[in-house]
Formats: structure tokens, C-alpha cells, sequence
């Protein structure tokens, strides 16, 4: 810092100024406190279309710091949650031209989700999705939310893993069997006719995918999508505590789905770049474009992990949706934004797989 | 929204649960209420560099919505700030290795930064800069200092635009001033080896200039970068909320800033897409990277001019840099996160300008 930052906009950061007056009186310099923000009250935005405004509108649900106190009440909850997502499953495969198969690769449980009609550039072409959920929801087909919307925007034939979740099964479960099946679908078809996707944990376990697969050696995907990606588990990141309480979704780390994380982690350390993927080598990844909000608790992490690939020389893309909070371009197929993030990311995996 | 958005991440959003049981009843709810976001503190983050902790551990400046009152009262404080601004050029040049010459091009004012060397690929190439300062501050010299960072982290030849301003010059005289200088520009080096950037207002000027470029049917520019534009004088835009006094350098859309860009636009119609250019009709723009960050207030206008880039089919980057609020990757040169943005934006012209 040399000064000019003072009289950049004008704005007369005079206590600025004294900070950065010399390098002396820099490292001298007492740790800067931190920045008191007073209490807002945040309009629904007119920038974002009517779907979305009702997304963002709905008030904090009054559940989102009660964290189960047992593995029976874990699952529970996610199998009381699971049972509401899968009534909304049939209406939105009809919507979105698409049917769901439940089978197994190698072992591993998936659900395999395939458009009425594939294009013809995308028929030697598969996705492998990887489903959200704080590493402990969306069970079974709960988890193919998603991959539907994928499946039926961009018309690609999609995997989805049903990963092994707690209270049965803890790291590195989820990732043993999204291995699996990443190996089982490398025998039927070329790396480079694939793409990995996921958000929220899903997108935090398609960058572990890539991390674990680098270390054994195996062939990568030819490109990823990695959505709002719980990156960092350490709650490490600016938006966890810029976003607080602005997300309505997460609303804060200090909320359930970190507890779920940590309920997986199993008291692994957390800064293992297979639970927190941006601690990670990325040298070498493959094409990504990743996916957030604005209002996102997740920003941090999406913008870091951008960062990183980026400096890694990793062809990396980043989108950045107005106003929504974490995954909210994942709950209403029939909010433009929703349609456009998934066009994106089509585009993006048109670009970098082969036929 | 179908009603699976209550259990994606199993968090209980009741309420939203309600609102969406079925189309009858969306139709019927009442506008979604404001968001109520309780007081907070923001500890500087730990995922930046200690410069950008600097930055952003600097108390909010207690001038920042004291708005003068009169053209006298705004030439003197732009003066005074120009005047503080300029005492840190001489030793920002000899850092970057570059030297700097006004000049005027067919009667526009210009500040030329030269790199001492230049590497061959950007020997045929010219770099057009638009300066911010909420189009009444940083007059002459002290405008340059972006385009000196562009010149020295990318090395390319940069021509600085010292456009009017009020008190004496009002909407469009910033404009057509840029304008006469692209047109300038356009006798002596091929449109395909130009590039046109800036931040904040010069983010907004940079964009407005290729509205009227095309307007005019002039050559577009090969690519263009704009910095945490000011796309949108209207006070539109999530982070106008979210961020305000959570950035330190703008603060508010109610500050000095928009006072200063509402004081330039002279009674003209904001939403004129010369003035707020996110109105504007982005149709064969060229090839455009966007800089931002987590705490800008103007986070909203960046991203939505990246979607409304994508939605036109243009080529568009987007970076959003952890933690920084307006503005914060031009404030010092021996940031790592400095170097990266412009190393960024160098990269992305080096890809689409010809040689």
C-alpha cells in the first residue's frame, strides 16, 4: 500500500492513510479490528425474475440450527425430508423430458437419468452426477434432483451416485462409492466424453473426486462442474460471516448442514483436501465452471476455489448468479435463472468433451 | 417452485414450503417481506493477503456521504484528492517500470504509460483506459493510476483518457471525450489490436462506449475490461443492500459516489444505457472480462452484466476476488491479489487481440 489507495474514489479512508503512511509504521500496525456492520433489512431485489423472488423471499426456516443429537434422529430427518422431494420427483422428470432408472455399477448404488431425446453430439457422452446435502440428505432417489435438471436442460444422459451416507457409513464412504462408479463408468466410456457434476457437498466431493483420482492415477474427467461447493469445512472464508443471515437457505455455519459435514468427517481433519477440497493441489484439473449467488454463504469458497484453479493455469469459469443463496438455482425448474445456470454449464461440457 | 426446494438441503424452510404448495396459493401470497439481517461483525479474513487485510481492515473514512455543495465544493475536494493522488505516482512507475507522457489525440487530453519493455506479442498493440472516480474525481494525472498497473503487470502501451468533468462539463462530455479519443486511436492501430478498459465509473464508461461505438457504427475494440462497473445509476441491484457498509471503500449507494455520478448525469435519464449501460442492448459486444469482489457494493451491477453478456451469446469472465470491496484490486501494486487481477486481464487480451 502506497497511499494513492486513499484518493482512489476520494472517499477520504484517512485512517486509511495513517495505516499505510510507512512501512514502519506498518508492521508496527495493530491488527485491524473488525468491521461492525448495524442491522439491515434486505428488500426481495427486482433484479431477478418473479420464481426467484419467492425463492428469496421466504422467510428462515425456524430448523436450521436444530441439529439432531443421534445417528437415528440424522436419519430421521433425512428420510422425513427425502419423503417430501421424491412426491415432486414424477411431475418434474414429466416437465423436463426425462425418466429415472434405479441400478447399480460395480456395486455402487446410482440412478441413471435419461432424456427422452438425446442430441446426437450427446450420446457418447456421459455425466456423472454427485448429489448435495450436507453429506447426510438425500438419500436414495431424494438425491436426483439435480441430475434431472441436468439431464433435461442440456439433454445428456446422467449418472447419479446414491453414495453411502451416516449414520451407516462416514468418510471417505461417499467418495469410495462415487469412485466406484466413476471406475465402473470408465469401462463402457472414453474419459473425454465425460463431465462430473454436483453442488453444495456434491460439488465439494466432485473436486475430492478429482483429488483422489490424481493420486491413484486415474483417468480425470474431461471437464467439472462443481456448484456453491462446501470447499472448506473449516469455516474458513469471508462470506461465512458476510453472508450470515443473508443466505436463507444455509443461513450460517454455525447451522445444521456444518454439522451434518462435521457428523461425516467423523473426526477426520477437516483440512484434508478430500473433505475440503480448496486445501488441495489442483495442478492438472480438468476444464470447471462453478456455480453461486450472490447471497451465498458459499461465495467465499466458490470464488477461492476459482482462484485457485485459475493460478493452478486450470481453464476455469465462473458464474455468479444476482441475489441467490446457496443452491437456489437448483429449487424452481421453472425460474429462468435455473435454466440458464444449467445452459451454462451445458455449454461449457459441449466445449470440452469429446463425441 | 414444486415444493422439492423444502428438502434439497433438509433445513426446514417451512415457511417457503407454504408459500409454494401450489400455484393457487402463489398466486394469493402477499409480496415477500424484507429480510431482517441482525448486526454483525466482520473480523478481517484470513484468506487474503496481509495488503488486502490492510485494505479491508481500514475503518469506513467518516467523509464518506459528506456530499459538497457546490461545483466549487466538488472541484476542490476532487483537487485535493488529485493532489494527494499524484505524490504516489513517481515511485508507483519506478516499481512497475514504466513512464508516462501527456499527450493530447485529436484535442482529447491523454496520459500515455509506456513499459520499458515491451514484449514483442503487445509491440502492435494499444490499450485504451478509462479512469473511475465517480465521474468528478481523480482529473489529469491522477487518473492514470490503473492504467499504470495495467501497463506494468501486463506490459502493453496504455493510453489514459483525462476526460471532462463537472463543474465544468456534464453528460456526455466523459463520453464523448473517450469517444474521440477511440476514434483517434482507430487511425493508427487496427480495431482487432485494441482493447478498451476501466473500473467503476470507467467500468460504466468503458461499457457505454461500446453502446455508442455501435451506435455509431464505429470498430468495436477487441476486447474490453470492466472493473466493478457503475452499470447501474438507479440504486438497482442486490449488493446495493447486502453490501452496504460492508464494503469500505464505496460504503452506500446513498454516499458520495452516486452523488457525484447523479451531479455528472445533470437531469439526464439514469436508466439511459450511456449512463447505466446494464439497460443497454449488449448484441455483438466484444469479448469481456469483469473484476469484482465479495464485499463490493457493486457485486450486483458486475455479475448482472456478465449474465446479461452470456444472455447476448458473448464471450464473458468473470472474477470475484475473496473479501475485496470497490475497487480493492487497484489500490496496491504489491498485493498478490493485484497482480493476479491484471495478470487475468492481460491473459484474456492476449487471447483475443491480434498482433
Amino acid at each position: 500500500m502506497k497511499g494513492f489507495s486513499t484518493t482512489m474514489f476520494g472517499l477520504g479512508l484517512s485512517a486509511l492513510a495513517m495505516l499505510t503512511l510507512s512501512h514502519a509504521a506498518r508492521a508496527q500496525a495493530p491488527a485491524p479490528a473488525p468491521l461492525q456492520v448495524p442491522a439491515r433489512s434486505l428488500p426481495v431485489p427486482t433484479t431477478v425474475s418473479p420464481q426467484m423472488q419467492k425463492i428469496m423471499g421466504a422467510p428462515i426456516g425456524p430448523n436450521w440450527n436444530v441439529v439432531p443429537k443421534s445417528g437415528a434422529e440424522w436419519k430421521a430427518s433425512a428420510d422425513a425430508g427425502a419423503a417430501r422431494a421424491i412426491q415432486n420427483l414424477p411431475a418434474l422428470r414429466e416437465r423436463l423430458h426425462v425418466r429415472a432408472e434405479a441400478s447399480t455399477m460395480d456395486g455402487g448404488k446410482v440412478h441413471i437419468i435419461t432424456p427422452d431425446n438425446i442430441p446426437p453430439e450427446n450420446r457418447a457422452r456421459v455425466l456423472i452426477h454427485i448429489h448435495g446435502g450436507c453429506y447426510v440428505l438425500n438419500p436414495g432417489e431424494a438425491g436426483t434432483t439435480e441430475a434431472i435438471f441436468m439431464a433435461g436442460f442440456g439433454r445428456f444422459k446422467v449418472i447419479s451416485v446414491d453414495y453411502r451416507m451416516p449414520p451407516e457409513s462416514f468418510f471417505p464412504a461417499a467418495l469410495d462409492d462415487v469412485l466406484t462408479v466413476w471406475k465402473a463408468a470408465l469401462k463402457n466410456t472414453s474419459p473425454k466424453n465425460m463431465a462430473i457434476l454436483g453442488s453444495s457437498a456434491g460439488g465439494a466431493l466432485t473436486l475430492a473426486l478429482v483429488h483422489r483420482a490424481k493420486q491413484l492415477g486415474l483417468p480425470l474427467p474431461a471437464a467439472i462442474a462443481s456448484g456453491t461447493p462446501m470447499a472448506d469445512l473449516t469455516k474458513t472464508g469471508d462470506s461465512f460471516h458476510t453472508n450470515a443471515m443473508v443466505d436463507n437457505i444455509l443461513v450460517s455455519s454455525e447451522g445444521r448442514c456444518d454439522a451434518a459435514a462435521g457428523y461425516y468427517a467423523n473426526g477426520h481433519d477437516l483440512r484434508d483436501p478430500l473433505l475440503s477440497p480448496v486445501y488441495g493441489d489442483m495442478h492438472g484439473f480438468p476444464p470447471t465452471i462453478l456455480t453461486t449467488g450472490t447471497r451465498d454463504l458459499l461465495l467465499s469458497n466458490t470464488v477461492r476455489v476459482h482462484r485457485k484453479l485459475r493460478e493452478a493455469g486450470v481453464e476455469a469459469a465462473l458464474q455468479v448468479f444476482e441475489g441467490q443463496a446457496h443452491g437456489a438455482y437448483m429449487r424452481d425448474d421453472t425460474a429462468p435463472e435455473s435454466k440458464a445456470a444449467f445452459a451454462e454449464i451445458s455449454e461449457f461440457f459441449n466445449r470440452h468433451l469429446g463425441k
